[in-house]
């Protein structure tokens, strides 16, 4: 298992005239704190698309347990439960300033060979690089 | 049971350097489609917000099944499979240009008293006009 | 000069916390409105980026006169004051559902040949298409 | 004059498949920084609106002279050019991760009294906070 911790700060832009992160923004917060995860392990998104490699998201699940509200500084905690394949799962567990578990998520994603548009495995460094977690 | 349909066109501004639609916007077609099916049975939410009540989502599910692109006009069939109560399912099935299903989603919303924040029932109005689908 | 009309409808994830449309939704109502007015000619962005020419955006200004509110159906005039180069002009002035003028904005965008990185000039259908109008 | 400076590193979801920035994205940019910018003096926009005050923008003006790109960490600095009054103007240069000046924006906002929807005075602390500057 893999866990790395992101803050996001809520933009005046994510909320919606309920007062709150509109829901349809969480999925960027997934996508913010995922690339950041990633980035901690020295692996970039950016990278693995200049090789090629593109990671659509397969399905998205999403609990809203309380409102995350403007200015709110947002802990994201995100895991990776299992080992990669040719998917690859996330966990978000998103607390707010008061440490209240406000929402979470869970997103599968695969590795998709732009040119192909078939699914392939992680490049090498990748795996190697989330081996000993596993 | 209750089912309609709505038509929504891909901006520029959704979709992404994949080329795709940006996996958060369908929360946005989920919303938009949402709005118009309540809307065709004569109900506004704008109206529902106007007496105090408002629904925020409380879990969303999606499957991605190929990607949406840039200027289809995608066809948004949702249903609400059950008799509202303090909460409302909604499931939405999008079809691109081709009659191809790219797209499953399901959200569940509760109806809330603004005021007091607590879950309440749907309005009168509101519940008269569903009635004869379940 | 060449003018057209385009109805939008706002959308809850447009709106913010001010309980008014985000400000920088407004550059995404001038796209919808852009590419409808350049359809209503015959003429598709999209088919324009398949002949490899994209149209990047210079220059925008924009002015707030009164709000835009939730669920409105905003009526969009879309002006080409000047006949386009390699570069083209649009106005948009946008109406309430009161018919009350909320809002001014210029776009300049360029013609750019997308392999070349160059500015190009548009192509010959585009031009004949808009040539009466000049 | 005020000069303030914000990273901001450029989400996918703000991509469109240009594979640039999307033009109407800059005006979140601007509200990151600017928001950020009051921050670094001890105000934040969050305690306004408490005070019942809003900011909405009046006017916005944007010069885009070279695309924002994925994940790029952009270097936004923001000056506050004049005393502030019942209108305060932001000015805000972007550079990318080459300091290369790749966008330069301006927005003007009002302090208006939520209730009455008048304009007024900034708070006695905002205005004290930033006198020194003027």
């Amino acid at each position: 298992m893999y866990t790395s911790e992101t803050k996001i700060r809520v933009r005046y832009s994510e909320t919606d005239q309920m007062q709150y992160v509109y829901y349809g923004n969480y999925a960027t917060y997934y996508e913010v704190a995922r690339v950041d995860s990633l980035r901690q392990l020295g692996l970039t998104y950016k990278e693995l698309e200049a090789m090629g490699i593109i990671m659509p998201v397969l399905e998205n699940h999403s609990e809203f347990l309380f409102p995350a509200l403007y200015d709110e500084l947002l802990r994201v905690v995100v895991t990776i439960p299992e080992k990669p394949s040719v998917r690859i799962r996330f966990r978000y567990d998103i607390y707010n300033e008061k440490e209240q578990l406000i929402h979470r998520g869970e997103t599968l994603l695969a590795f998709v060979n732009q040119k192909t548009g078939r699914p392939c495995r992680p490049p090498e460094a990748f795996q190697q690089v989330l081996a000993p977690y596993f």
